[in-house]
């Protein structure tokens, strides 16, 4: 509106300054060029108690985020986002063009999520508890190279895309496989401060020469690199092996009313296998509360069919408490994967819509048939700032 | 010329908005300080058609760059250039300082590709196919620490450098070595639709106490990391042994007509050994037409010597087409590297300045004395964002 | 000042440009968001001549620093510095968000540098050589992840934190330990060409379930792996074991009159073990001398408590001779870690604020017990450019 034109080059309209919410920013005023410099920090610290397999108190850096957004020719959006606390070939996270001149449908090509879990497409800076639910590492298909198409209304979302491999995946000298996955979002209620929202995601993933799967998570926070239950890499346990499919649905649900949010997913995923097949599930089910009055309901964001961040109402910030019971069962087939059940406890304060300190209590419960239980608290905290 | 004066900083003359070419930068009114940050996005997919070794159906996130250039007090000029689809000892890409005062000559200090290959000096953003032909993997000398001097006239491009090491060359205890590298080209005929290019270079390196030499080369695509001939990683054979030093020449012709473009290089690499060398040759012609009207010749950029991005005359993009057929030749002094060759026929859409899309079909054929004949058939596709 | 304000986004007051010294920034008029790129090349070069070891003549990108930092909501800053030229685990420096609204104490949380070695502290951008003396890499606390607090008067600076691991701290299964490091300056004479300091610094690191503590260093060079004194990788001896413990002091003065500046540091590192414990040593001291005139007292920080960058007087630039002696002793509790004295001669150009060549002539001395006298003669040069 009442920006001053600056006549940047020959070939170009204008530009002008913008920075919004602290992102450095560049904008053309016809709007066919439009950048941004975005971060993420999340600094980790946790203890535990524990009275078997040492977890191994500690700090970490859980995200070190960098991301360049933008558009160029009106239509053709991108997204650049590395995350330096990651592994090195794990570093790539959202890399992908986006064709946006079918408005509100769009198609990316590129490395993305796939469309499935609720609490992935909100993505941890905006997650209630520091860590997702066990089912996120064991059970939730991730970013994949891909071709994904999406639409919305003003009731729904959905997505479908195909799949390929991981990015900087160095195993590639057989078939790596490829999958559909899709999403499906209605919201019969929609306001500032309440919302209804049920969804069904699903994935078929034909595994290609890879014949191992493993399956495993972290109990409840990322300071320890202990899996105590599934297969795989730090868990004990060889992976699944003779695999030839995935198959994978997700039923989610989440209720706000003002304040209150409440908000479940259960995950079913199936590995077949040569002659047999392993079933793995799980889920949660939390509730939080805002004690100064935000309702998660106003930072729905129906492109995604996910929740954005929360803009606190007064000047000292926002306080929320949250409350989630999560379990993951991995014992089938014949093989001992073990079930586990954590129960956390979170507190957040978002400081301001850049700022935010949490504080979560996990009571982990893990145990593998035949073995002992494996119980433990954990007390984690962690200070983000998003630019 | 009309662009606004906003002072800035005490010590500033002034500075300006640019956003030339959807690329986020600033520079001041003055001259003196200017910057950038460009990116980079290549993700590619392929199937195999192949009748004995397995070359893995998959995709790939082929380049992520991210990439920071300007100059500080006017002529000092610098590139930072991070590719993260690269292992990581390998991210590093242009890291250098260049020293402008004297132009057109200039004097860069850093990570440069070094002067040799026309078509690595084009770069792969603006590469006529999606992979560059075998002799780039394979003979080129690539990007290396050094010293470098550069000049061009009307009708004429030289470089010459000194070089070191890799970046991140982890075995460094013993003498790394050095190299000499030299390119002169003379493009006697230069304007908008017309331009004859030949070009020399050279490259004289002394092996230090690195004794091993590895020379291969993927078949026409990266989806695979397979290397159907050759010698090292990858290739099932060892690297060259008892290498003292290595000695390479490549002779580079191009020339356009209008739409249409006919370019050829060949390598020949030397490898000398402790009592007797090995002799590895090959090259490539190619030639591409814009089937709505481009020239390449517009894209030239005598600074570097090689062409730059292509700018579509129509708002629905650039059509071309293209079809080369490469060789590469490592049956030498009693070693059986093998022999291949590749035609590549290959198809691109320029949606705009900033998106391309490309499909390209590879006609592998590759073989070992003594072994049977690798033939298979690969068909890959590239989405590219450049901003 | 006079900056014209450029209304940007509806929820900010404006935002104006700003390109100080080189840097892509934006600030909003009101001074609530602010955001600036940097970067900063270190390309280097060495040979050397030795009787015994082979250190291995090459090149190295030393360093490839890629900087964002700012601050959002007024108070709250963070800087995000990553260096591309360390090995992937190591490439994540300075991540961290800091509260600043009780100035000039300010409370930071993420990894940072621990505040210990006044040479450290400076960093390597605006050291006086190459590289750092060898207590450095044996003996000096890098960064981790903490919580720190500092403030500063006119006369003095201190620094208190607690801290955890390192970032990407793989081997996370065990306690990681946690340490208290503390600094305390005081510079009873501060002004543009004089400055007294005298400084001392402690760290207390408990060592929870790592009980191996490498402690080496190179012999004055980068370019080089090996380690010619010490324990763990690189040195061809074990590291230090049955660690509980490391306690550690430091001493530090700096006199600058004019041009001249002199500084020196000693440091005390106590490994204590299960039934003994290993005593480390070793310091440094250097004079430099700017024959242009410049004093280092003019970039003194008292905010970090450390020098800054010099800006040339004159428009040909500034020139600084140095001298350095420094040395280490690893020779303990029955362990023959050896010991190291260099002695290094330095040359610096800084062609501007941004630019600068420097040469360093290092003799090398190091010996272990009943083991011969490694001497060596290194000669290095390094371009830099930071933006």
């Amino acid at each position: 509106p009442g920006v001053p034109a600056l006549p940047a080059s020959a070939d170009e309209a204008g530009s002008s300054v913008t920075l919004t919410e602290g992102a450095l920013g560049l904008k053309s005023t016809d709007d066919r060029f439009a950048i941004r410099l975005h971060g993420l920090i999340q600094a980790d610290g946790a203890v535990f108690d524990q009275d078997r397999t040492e977890l191994g108190n500690g700090t970490d850096m859980r995200n070190a985020k960098l991301i360049v957004k933008g558009h160029v020719q009106h239509d053709w959006g991108y997204k650049f986002q590395v995350n330096f606390a990651k592994e090195d070939n794990r570093q790539l996270e959202d890399i992908f063009l986006q064709y946006r001149g079918f408005r509100p449908t769009t198609i990316t090509v590129g490395n993305v999520k796939q469309p499935f879990s609720l609490a992935f497409l909100n993505g941890n800076r905006n997650a209630t508890f520091m860590e997702f639910a066990m089912i996120h590492e064991a059970l939730v298909p991730k970013r994949r190279i891909g071709l994904m198409a999406g639409s919305h209304g003003e009731h729904w979302t959905a997505r479908l895309g195909g799949f390929g491999n991981r990015v900087q995946d160095e195993d590639s000298a057989g078939d790596s496989g490829a999958s559909v996955v899709g999403r499906g979002v209605w919201t019969p209620v929609r306001s500032q401060r309440r919302l209804v929202l049920a969804g069904l995601a699903g994935q078929y993933r034909s595994l290609g020469d890879r014949h191992r799967v493993a399956i495993k998570s972290r109990p409840g926070t990322h300071v320890t690199n202990q899996r105590l239950v599934g297969f795989g890499p730090h868990t004990g346990f060889a992976p699944i092996t003779d695999a030839r499919s995935v198959t994978a649905g997700d039923a989610q649900v989440a209720v706000v009313h003002g304040p209150l949010a409440v908000q479940g997913e259960f995950v079913h995923k199936r590995v077949g296998r040569k002659e047999s097949h392993f079933d793995a599930r799980g889920g949660y089910v939390q509730a939080s509360y805002f004690l100064t009055g935000e309702s998660r309901a106003s930072a729905y964001r129906p492109g995604k069919g996910a929740f954005g961040a929360i803009t606190p109402i007064h000047p000292y910030g926002a306080w929320q408490v949250a409350l989630r019971y999560d379990t993951l069962a991995l014992n089938d087939d014949g093989m001992q994967g073990g079930h586990a059940q954590n129960l956390t406890a979170g507190v957040n304060w978002y400081a301001n819509r850049h700022v935010r300190f949490s504080a979560n209590y996990i009571r982990i419960d893990a145990a593998r048939p035949g073995g002992p239980d494996n119980r433990a608290n954990a007390f984690a905290a962690r200070a983000q700032l998003g630019f």
